[in-house]
């Protein structure tokens, strides 16, 4: 069993592999072939751990995947096994890195999928990781003008700010009226205000991950295209399971991320719940060790 | 992250560790102090991976496993990881061996403290690699003059007397009136014959490890003292399940295994439904980097 370090993934791996893995594995999903188990959560006094396993059909392996975080902290990495005969091939001690790669990618071509062309402001709400990948990763599949910052703590808006512009995106902290297109990255417990949500085509909500969580106030889903990355992920502990829940939408309504990846533009407003699958991580971790294997 | 190979596991950790280990974990799972979430399962076109989580409290370190059957063969791995970080420390390419001695010594000490002190025959159902190491893990414990081996495959059932008569243990194929202590290790998906079982006054039931598997007659379980590695595993693909659902026995008739382990005899027929917990691999894989890391 080969251990692959982040350091050669990071130097080995560009993104378009990641975005073609990616973008293949949620065409897979939606089209069921794939296996996808429920992940497993172990709950500890300094943080949590979650376990993924996924498969691609007809690929040569499938991967195993533990992400942790604890004190803020983020680590992890992913086991790839053989398909034919189960045994571990190697250990991506990735750190995390293909976890938040894969969250970009598949965050970015939902987003460039169902938003309006012209659209050409994001906003995004969040300021960690997530908040400025979603941004950097998308601006690689449209251009965009103007990235609009939503953080609570202002001080974390102006850093990502400055991130976003070393990255050569034009960003600015706050925006008030709302955007067009906006992308959710926070670990918000509660709903995020409506008031920043209300006037956008198309919503993508990253952050609502794991039960306890909840960033899309239910009612933005009465009357919208909802599609999600996992339909039985997303009832369970989505933003689209509170929605459900809360009477805003029907438990069969949502679409398969992988079916509206085409960019067939809809007539309607549109939100995408992603809660991350592992057959994303089987088909990155897959690709990464096709280039470094 | 070092990686462990199955040698150096092999020639360095004493059955008495794995016992004690076993044994600590499932005192601990009994009375509540561990975490152990529901098994995922990836089935393949040429076999089955599982993969198990564990964390016994106070522990320094927690499990991930995932364990493979391929075209008969079985393969696996435990990667270790910090209780306080959450990063991985190591992984221990045991190849299947630990589950196989912790499967061993769970069954072992289950067996041992509820089958009456004087029986010193037990019989074996199955005649796979679990037959031996039940049996021989068994002769650790406790006095065995004479095992009992059935089989389906006669020669099978020969070359297992072999074994374990190289093992130092008396053995003889087949058996007609059944015997006093029977331990069950096939991959049974139907019940085994009741003719051979009846007569038991204690059942360690090893096989049933997952759905479509079921070994024990349902109805064995009316009026015997049930015991369960995991109230939920066995209730959802234990025999103890199939049992319940076939009403022979009420759905919270169960012990946990931990809490009979001191070996205070019962007046009444026992049957131990083992699926195999995530908490003794913690505890195995634990000791194991306790010895070696």
């Amino acid at each position: 069993v080969r251990v692959v370090g982040v350091e050669e993934i990071r130097a080995a791996v560009p993104p378009a592999v990641v975005f073609d893995a990616v973008r293949a594995a949620l065409v897979a999903h939606a089209a069921g072939n794939t296996v996808v188990p429920s992940p497993m959560h172990l709950p500890f006094p300094h943080g949590d751990t979650h376990v993924k396993a996924g498969y691609v059909a007809d690929q040569p392996h499938f991967v195993v995947k533990t992400a942790s975080s604890f004190r803020g902290r983020n680590t992890g990495s992913m086991l790839l096994l053989s398909a034919t005969t189960g045994a571990p091939v190697a250990m991506l001690a990735d750190d995390g890195l293909l976890t938040a790669w894969r969250t970009a990618a598949a965050g970015a071509l939902i987003t460039d999928a169902l938003t309006p062309v012209d659209v050409d402001e994001v906003a995004v709400m969040g300021t960690g990781e997530q908040a400025r990948l979603q941004m950097t990763w998308l601006a690689q599949l449209r251009k965009i003008r103007l990235v609009h910052v939503w953080g609570r703590r202002p001080e974390a808006a102006a850093l990502l700010c400055e991130q976003l512009r070393a990255s050569g995106l034009d960003a600015r902290p706050g925006y008030e009226s709302g955007a067009a297109c906006v992308v959710t990255t926070t670990a918000a417990p509660d709903p995020l205000p409506l008031t920043a949500l209300r006037a956008a085509l198309h919503i993508t909500g990253i952050g609502t991950d794991m039960p306890g969580k909840g960033e899309l106030p239910p009612s933005l889903f009465a009357g919208a295209l909802v599609v999600t990355d996992d339909h039985e992920q997303c009832l369970d502990h989505g933003d689209f399971g509170h929605a459900v829940r809360a009477g805003f939408v029907d438990a069969q309504a949502d679409l398969p991320v992988g079916t509206v990846l085409d960019g067939a533009r809809r007539s309607t407003r549109s939100i995408a719940d992603l809660t991350g699958i592992g057959a994303t991580d089987a088909a990155v971790s897959g690709a990464v060790w096709g280039l470094l294997g």
